[in-house]
């Protein structure tokens, strides 16, 4: 619901500036800005618009007005806030289709952090402190007119999650991507960039999300791509009590390889036990990772999980779920990998039934709205994931996360939050043996449908 | 399944014993012995089984074996176990039905604690250390030859676990009662024992359920019997940030009454606000409190809960579940209250749809064998209970449990439990905001179906 109304807004913003002035530079357009203080400084972000009449330059940067002037290829810009308050003056050339300077800008109060720095989205309220020195880039940001449908074949897999690895494709909001995931073990000969397990197919660059944005991405197809899966074979230490890790009598030459019929979808093993010859399992394909790349700095190993996503390893991360994700980056760096044919909650043996994937997807974008973790929508649920360092507070956050949706989705009150969820709240324990733990937080969408 | 198998030695031990000799005191029969050793000790169980030829007395003490005279109404008795190594002495008195005396007693190797003190139910393996003085008292235990069925009118509740309350009625193995619970605050004018929230109906004492057992009760019937409910309109503080709570703006106004319709099985708000006016839950009506008398002289208030039940808030503990209780009181003690029309996983809001219900249960007992906590069972799911002080110590727990269950009753290895609960196991988030946590892992009996 949300994602139609931001593609509106979209469309109305765009169709607004779509006529260009033929002024000194023909500069009119939108813009994605860079800001940047200091070179060791996180770079700030903001969307731009410039609309060019005669020498004389409007539009907005962010949430700032934009006065000034352009002569040849010089460029004078004033900012000023809602209160019509100065907040900055820039100066800067144009070059090509880019534009850079310098300047003074005051930072925009409200939402600390990435993207909400210099009048990038988010920035709620007035002016702040004092102006800073910057130097800024404006970069065109022109999404092609009907989206496009990419078939991409993978040559390289990270197994770390950081904001450093080089982009595989730069795709636009509403682009699909045709694309695989490939297993842990089984294709050890593909190139990796990080050491350690899980790696993930991207990652992908979607152009136009930007620090403080929301991911959406939609899971079209995803579908175990082989015959086989491996799973573990001992209850990892998370799960169960201390006492019987120390008596279970784990067989060490245990067979947990599966086979799967993908034309029936179901699993069974390879090599069963006698107990085990008619067991068998639904095949549900799910992708255990699937992540944007980690706030700043932060790099971590393909098995952990965050607010970024990461190996989230929920069983309903499937073909038709759309998920959310706070972007923390430009361009997302979105990334999936880790198919597990099916998996019980918490993924008791550390690694499910393992296997590689044929994955389609459609990205969006919802412009300077952002939650602290990721969030998820099936046919049937709103979801939200709680991903920290104990299961008691991923049940915390999860729960928040949740109360603060449907009270800015729904517009509920904090009591008609709490009676609802009181009343329909489910919980999934998703993720127990991975260096964070992972629980949802659900509401039937039977229930929210019932809402005024 | 278990309780079947059960149920059939039961009636092949009293086939057996049901021929009784014509001796000196016609003292053939089975009986429920009970061993103290000091006054201040708890006091010991075992079955026991006599069979009376000429003067010579033979028969079963638990598991181990009688050999001894009669003559008048004194009674000498030899134990000695399954290595027919003397393990005590015995001598006593016949005194109407029942025989009482004193001598020597090895206690039973194997488990420790309740039931299995004596040779009472479990006592693995041979003797132990040395005799220890005893008295004893044999109760004859002649369960009726068809079921029964009470209509219990209640008069009383009770809000503390506790095996100090007067049991409000004795049945058997196979009996059913028909009674009714009844509401935290509509029903004050009940009498009421034990201070605080929650009381529950009974404790209804189930003759022949022994320390060490395990307790199974049917539930036959919950359906909420009123019109209305009530319910809690703030989250509570373990299953939100405290960031949240500090910023909640909750309605000290708020109305949180529903309306029960019985016929349709659906609740509505009866005075709602203008967002909830189209908001229904299905009515699924639940015991929130179902339990045995805590163990040793634990006194428990009625909204807690531990590995004896009580206050668990499981939102399948309704119509048609079974449940499995380990009995450390002789009779069990169990009882029921607290019924919910809805609640969402966790209880949020302290309160779920809180109202009273009618409800009929079938009792039966599994001899000598009994888990660490709370077993469910319902159509779809194999449900293990985990109650602690930690979700996380809960899941272990829960989880521990249910690998047991596994091992012992579908004869799986300890690798075969792993592979299999990694696929196919399930948790329920099921009580965040009493004094415990309640965790359940369940597993489909649909993949339970195909084990060999």
């Amino acid at each position: 619901m949300a994602t139609a109304r931001w593609i509106k807004i979209l469309v109305i913003c765009c169709s607004a500036l779509i006529v260009r002035a033929a002024a000194a530079a023909d500069i009119s357009g939108n813009y994605i800005a860079q800001i940047t203080t200091t070179p060791t400084a996180e770079p700030q972000f903001a969307r731009v618009s410039i609309k060019i009449e005669g020498a004389a330059v409007s539009g907005l940067w962010g949430d700032y007005r934009i006065s000034g002037s352009v002569t040849g290829a010089k460029l004078n810009l004033a900012l000023s806030d809602a209160q019509s308050t100065a907040v900055g003056t820039l100066s800067g050339t144009v070059s090509g289709a880019s534009l850079s300077g310098g300047g003074l800008l005051v930072p925009a109060r409200g939402r600390a952090g990435a993207g909400g720095g210099f009048g990038g989205g988010g920035g709620r309220g007035g002016a702040a402190s004092a102006p800073q020195p910057v130097t800024w880039k404006l970069t065109p940001y022109t999404p092609p007119a009907t989206p496009k449908t990419y078939d991409f074949e993978p040559k390289s897999f990270y197994s770390i999650y950081s904001a450093n690895w080089t982009p595989v494709l730069h795709i636009y909001p509403g682009d699909t991507v045709r694309t695989r995931t490939i297993d842990n073990a089984r294709d050890a000969n593909a190139v990796r960039y990080g050491s350690g397990g899980d790696p993930s197919t991207g990652p992908f660059y979607i152009e136009g999300a930007l620090p403080g944005d929301t991911l959406v991405v939609h899971l079209v197809k995803v579908r175990a791509n082989r015959n086989s899966a491996r799973q573990g074979s001992r209850i990892n230490a998370h799960a169960v009590t201390a006492a019987y890790l120390v008596g279970a009598k784990y067989d060490p030459d245990f067979n947990s390889e599966w086979t799967l019929d993908i034309d029936k979808q179901v699993a069974a093993l390879t090599h069963p036990t006698e107990r085990l010859k008619g067991f068998t399992v639904p095949i549900k394909t799910m992708l255990g990772c699937i992540s944007v790349a980690p706030a700043g700095e932060e790099q971590l190993r393909g098995t952990d999980l965050g607010p970024f996503g990461g190996n989230m390893d929920y069983n309903d991360n499937v073909e038709g779920t759309t998920l959310y994700f706070p972007v923390s980056h430009a361009g997302a760096l979105f990334g999936i990998g880790d198919a597990h044919a099916a998996m019980g909650d918490g993924e008791l043996t550390g690694a499910a039934l393992e296997t590689s994937a044929d994955v389609e997807f459609t990205v969006d974008i919802i412009k300077g709205e952002s939650y602290p973790q990721v969030r998820a929508e099936t046919k049937d649920y709103l979801i939200s994931f709680g991903v920290t360092g104990s299961v008691e507070e991923s049940i915390q956050a999860s729960t928040t996360q949740l109360v603060q949706w449907l009270k800015k989705d729904y517009k509920m009150s904090d009591s008609e939050v709490a009676l609802f969820l009181g009343a329909v709240l489910k919980y999934d324990i998703t993720e127990l043996v991975d260096p964070h733990f992972n629980v949802v937080a659900k509401v039937p969408k039977t229930a929210l449908a019932q809402l005024k």
